[in-house]
């Protein structure tokens, strides 16, 4: 509380002026006077650098100093922190935030997939320099729960940390429940509204998940493990069926990102659609809001819901770690010094050991429930119930029906090795669908 | 991050043994390597104090300092950190922290009536002194909402805070929701469950979610204010009738603490039972699990949901605070100096302007509803919805019927002259039940 730099105005360089740029620009001329009163001092954006200069901004930057070259920034020594919001795991984003560690400068960083890919080298460099790198927007825009794991739960030892953590998945979900369209037909929908990207696979296909799962999971448990190693499986195969079929069984699907800490020091991290019970929490969190719910020993069961995106919310987010730097009030990237940190192997997908729903189109004909049947009892596979949907009419087929499995928790690989020979029924039509359940 | 006193331990004085302390002290103990990671330096108990020594803990306590008199904790110079646990507004909870702000130690406090009632006056004496006062575990035990205002929505202006901020209610009303149940009967029942004290009032009468309401006004929109002014009404007068209505209509009845910051520089803080749409997140969090929303001009829409009480999480949120201190991360008490803190006047209840649930019971004769119609007109009141079920045999007395109203937006003033026209109608046999309904 005696730090002796209050009221010393505290020096901005923000590289990148998309969305989130503009927003802390805003944000922080907007409320300046509550900013500095929080702060204990001034805070002044001092230099920027983008792509474009001439760019319409809708805003006078002309008071501000232009680096045309991102990189100097991180060199000019009136900027005490750099923002960087460039984003991209490599290239510029990550050149300047090495530099801005070399000339000793505090950075703030929203780019979840420079944190998830370089964390534990930067929080290396960071540490020999005694600078200050957070990353607050990095993982669900507005929602605070990099502050959450890293200061409100430092006392305790989590089990679980999982959550909703990409909103155009939540959103193609949540509106393929609502309507019973397509995938295709809602992903081209949400491109036109802005909420996907043209190519989108970064957040359809889980990777965006999986780099803000990867930093809750360092964070939260304090192990460094193998980025790729991650489970990740992304929503391109849900379809209405399966959304439907869910509905009537009381779940609804969802992308969620699941890092759960085995008592053997081993973690097991997943991304991928799951049928969570419709009196779950987060089976409830619709559209574009991101949920995550963290499980301790102590601190029970905890949940954070919000916005994971936007100008405003995740220009707080950056505001935030902003402040903190102002105050002084900064620990180490991971929450403990780096080298506290602990490698272990992530469980590989086979050793899951989960409850799944499984989907068959099979031709209708007498014998297709026992040869299926048979096949789960050869490899000691517990089902829950099974429904054979006669009225449901599929693929202007008239002699094929759905099957749907809900089997009770089974190891992954049996149930992966069953469905193989399953498939190889001739009344198995298409290739089954699995989609694991979600439960306490 | 280059705090000199890093590796020094932190000596706590503990005051207060009872499921907080012994929480306090456990967690200390089974995550000790954890926590001296992320504090960065070790974490020890040094002292303690409760009113009876020789009670069985089931915790070896022999190594530790005791202190017959609480008091002694604060003027003990190996104490660096005063941990109040006692409890109370007045006595000796606020002379401890008086007296540890005088010796200059920091102070973590879970006492949200001494905060809620002495906080402007503590704040002053803690930042004359320099010291650190943090009170996490004031408010909703293991939902970090402090930080999360205090912090992480630093940079934000807020336009609403509020939420189900008192699990012993919450859990009444959960209770009477799905079982149809009686209010004193549940009382009785969850007095026995240990949810509620033998004497509830000032969880039942809305007192304790004041005090925690409050120490959220006064963090989130920085005033000062007459904690008396608040409107407080309790859950007492709610019945088994009225929740099933509110059913019917789509709504569920909790009962909420909700900060409203008005654009003239007023605040609107008030706490009573409403009707919930039962599409609001609020709506089902059910059980003694509390929640809290906030509104921001750019942070928008976000909710924290966890455990309000409780050994662990209670216990978690004293250590983050413990934990933060060791650090040397704390900031003034309202998260600015105090004195840029301004006093404002509490909006009066007949200046809100809500929408209300009114419930008649009423003689079943023609023109009833004629007369009631005719009072809501003349006070200028705009009608939603009337209900009136015929078939509901109220009281076994059968020409009594339930008539049931919901009012658009209106002027409480002008809606409380209306209900005392109506009440002296001569069909109306009970005094008209009023409940506000808390909408978007």
């Amino acid at each position: 509380m005696d730090n002796p730099s209050v009221n010393k105005p505290l020096n901005l360089g923000i590289a990148g002026l998309g969305t989130v740029g503009i927003g802390v620009l805003r944000l922080l001329q907007n409320n300046e006077k509550t900013i500095t009163n929080r702060a204990g001092r001034p805070i002044r954006i001092y230099a920027i650098s983008a792509k474009n200069r001439q760019k319409n901004r809708n805003m006078d930057l002309s008071n501000l100093k232009w680096h045309e070259n991102p990189l100097n920034l991180a060199k000019d020594p009136n900027v005490d922190v750099v923002i960087e919001l460039i984003g991209g795991a490599h290239g510029t984003a990550y050149e300047l935030v090495c530099s801005a560690i070399e000339n000793k400068k505090a950075i703030v960083t929203a780019n979840k997939a420079l944190i998830a890919l370089h964390g534990n080298e930067l929080a290396k460099k960071a540490a020999s320099q005694n600078v200050p790198l957070l990353f607050e927007a990095a993982v669900a825009g507005g929602i605070p729960i990099i502050k959450t794991i890293k200061e409100a739960l430092a006392a305790d030892r989590l089990i679980q940390i999982g959550g909703i953590l990409n909103g155009t998945c939540n959103y193609i979900l949540t509106t393929m429940t609502k309507t019973g369209r397509d995938f295709n037909d809602i992903l081209k929908e949400t491109q036109k509204l802005g909420y996907a990207e043209a190519n989108p696979s970064t957040d359809i296909d889980g990777l965006d998940t999986a780099h803000k799962l990867s930093i809750l999971a360092s964070l939260g448990f304090g192990y460094t493990f193998n980025f790729d190693d991650i489970y990740v499986e992304g929503i391109r195969n849900i379809n209405p069926y399966d959304i439907h079929y869910a509905q009537e069984l009381g779940y609804t699907i969802k992308l969620i990102g699941i890092a759960q800490h085995h008592q053997n020091n081993k973690l097991e991290l997943r991304v991928h659609p799951a049928l969570l019970p419709n009196t779950s929490p987060l089976s409830r969190v619709n559209g574009v809001i991101n949920a995550i719910t963290t499980q301790g020993e102590f601190s029970g069961y905890l949940m954070l819901e919000g916005a994971g995106a936007g100008e405003g919310p995740t220009a707080t987010a950056v505001c935030a770690d902003i402040i903190d730097i102002a105050r002084g009030n900064t620990i180490p990237m991971w929450g403990t010094d780096w080298n506290e940190l602990r490698p272990t192997n992530l469980i590989p997908n086979t050793d899951f050991n989960k409850a799944y729903y499984i989907r068959l189109f099979v031709e209708d004909k007498p014998g297709v429930v026992a040869d299926i049947a048979t096949v789960f009892k050869d490899y000691n596979l517990s089902l829950r119930s099974l429904l054979q949907h006669k009225n449901h009419i599929i693929h202007n087929a008239e002699n094929t029906v759905p099957i749907v499995l809900v089997t009770h928790k089974n190891k992954e690989n049996s149930l992966l090795k069953a469905l193989k020979e399953i498939h190889k029924l001739p009344a198995i039509l298409e290739k089954p669908i699995v989609i694991r359940i979600e439960e306490p």
